[in-house]
């Protein structure tokens, strides 16, 4: 599979960023993976900070930064015209260019003509490889967990890294698969699955995670819900192409309206839990709940605790808040 | 919305095909909108016939052709070399060209060229449009039915098509909605929903059938099957886009095995419309079944009764062979 496969170290940008609200994605490559991270490089009224080291373009060249992050998110998701020619010098000093924005860099001539010059390369991340093929539904060896939500942004790209890393902790070995655009810059790698042509949606998430040692897991970040109006054929490829062995549903606490959607409400857990389970089924006959991950930071730690106790109770699984508790108590029962 | 508005009437190019399995599309187009087919055009050794009037390229652009359509599935998808001075002339003959191949005609630089020369269009009916947006789940007025299967290929476009065309013989107000490239290039008009980028599927499909008079029927062309482990996630975003008032079932009769794919049976009826209409449910949640259409081709007449009369009696709605006896019955109960 094409995946993205970007090269060590970084040097991220924070362009004029203000706070990290505007820097999510830099902020959650530099909490997530730091020590891919040499510096970070910021424009001069920009207030956002990762706590690295700053450097300027040339300065982290000669430390060896091998990739340019562009991991903002500017309104409307465009390049600011002022940044052109610092992208280029980034390339001329070596560096290859990531990019989760939603303007294409393989679409600005100038960027295109000075990457096939220094032969470095410009990494859309939110372009899908061209190499997908359909899914076949085969059994494959090796463990997976997939989180899915109840919704969009509850926290499955976090469970999921949060898990990861508590897997790496203990040594077992893992692998963390993303399938959006921040996941792919924070792991270097993987498929926007929203991205893919709706054929190839389960397709790529069998390449994604392939068959692989029968004691390796595949940690996935899910996509959106079962349950969303415009995004559920998105989570099912996904369901579906991930043959997970256990789920983990995410959720927020505190939300009841899906999406800002008017007449979708967020549904109940035991609805989210069934349906998962039983489409699920058809490619991984014997998928489990695995736990439950609360985003439950509009609680106080009393709330938090008493409403985590009350899920534990009624699922009889591992439920956590991965920024409150972290993650233990699912992966030790995954270790049972 | 963008559709692809083919101008009528057509020269249906035959091209060499021995067969009328071989020029599937060119066939359907044919048996379905014989008022839009002008003439057939055949090469030397081509063997089959559409009973259409055989013309070339000069005679039919004289008598008023406007477009010329590639209706065949050659090996492999590609265009024979020896096509494209053809494709050419009919250019210049004043003739837009349409495509179902995998190969884009757009992608041809001598196809290209002549099409800017002559302000002809070159449209590739598996390229979604580009304005396509997400999916908002708002409830819209008209009537809505969608054919949904228990595989690939078990009917769903006929069938669609047929209700379609009962529809218009009684006076009812109706348009068949195209979901795939041989339903695009029959109706003239369509999305392919398997070509779309997995976020917009659900969308594609409402831009698809928008808000319409509340007396008329968007009669919607099925795609995959929910039970399908490689395109369950288009079926899905198919079902929540369409915002169905009604479901027609369609099968194969015989069919026990999902596309072939190993370890994947046809499911029960009982679980393809229970999960069909939960799932349809979220966005349309007073769905129903209102029909059931098989392919009875494998069965003698008696067998087929029998068992259109089995499921009749099984599940008390309308249960047809639209080839073998038409789908009356299902449109009778929609009027009702």
């Amino acid at each position: 599979m094409t995946t993205y496969a970007l090269k060590t170290p970084y040097l991220v940008f924070l362009g004029d960023a203000e706070d990290l609200l505007m820097a999510k994605v830099a902020k959650g490559i530099a909490y997530w993976r730091p020590e891919k991270c040499l510096a970070q490089m910021r424009l001069e009224n920009a207030k956002a900070d990762l706590n690295l080291p700053d450097m300027s373009i040339r300065e982290a060249a000669e430390a060896g930064a091998k990739t340019f992050i562009l991991g903002l998110a500017p309104t409307g998701g465009t390049l600011p015209q002022q940044w052109i020619p610092l992208l280029i010098e980034a390339m001329e000093a070596g560096m290859d260019i990531a990019s989760g924005l939603h303007v294409h860099l393989n679409d600005i001539d100038d960027l295109v003509m000075v990457a096939k010059r220094t032969g470095r390369r410009l990494l859309d991340v939110r372009t899908p490889p061209q190499t997908l093929k359909c899914g076949n539904g085969r059994p494959r060896s090796g463990k997976r967990l997939l989180t899915v939500g109840s919704d969009c942004c509850v926290g499955k790209m976090f469970t999921a890294l949060a898990i990861h890393k508590e897997m790496e902790k203990r040594n077992i070995s893992a692998t963390f698969r993303a399938t959006g655009q921040t996941g792919i810059l924070i792991e270097g790698a993987g498929v926007p699955v929203d991205a893919v042509i709706s054929d190839f949606t389960a397709g790529s998430v069998e390449q994604l995670c392939p068959a692989n040692d029968q004691h390796h897991w595949d940690i996935i970040e899910g996509q959106g819900s079962l349950f969303h109006p415009a995004y559920a054929g998105v989570s099912l490829g996904l369901l579906h192409g991930a043959q997970a062995d256990v789920i983990i549903l995410c959720h927020e606490v505190g939300r009841t309206q899906m999406d800002d959607l008017e007449g979708y409400p967020v549904l109940d857990f035991d609805s989210l839990i069934k349906t998962n389970l039983e489409l699920g089924g058809l490619t991984k006959p014997n998928i489990r709940l695995g736990g439950i991950a609360l985003n439950t930071s509009m609680l106080n730690e009393q709330q938090a605790l008493t409403e985590i106790a009350y899920y534990q109770n009624k699922y009889k699984v591992p439920v956590v808040d991965p920024v409150r508790t972290g993650v233990a108590a699912i992966v030790d029962e995954l270790e049972k």
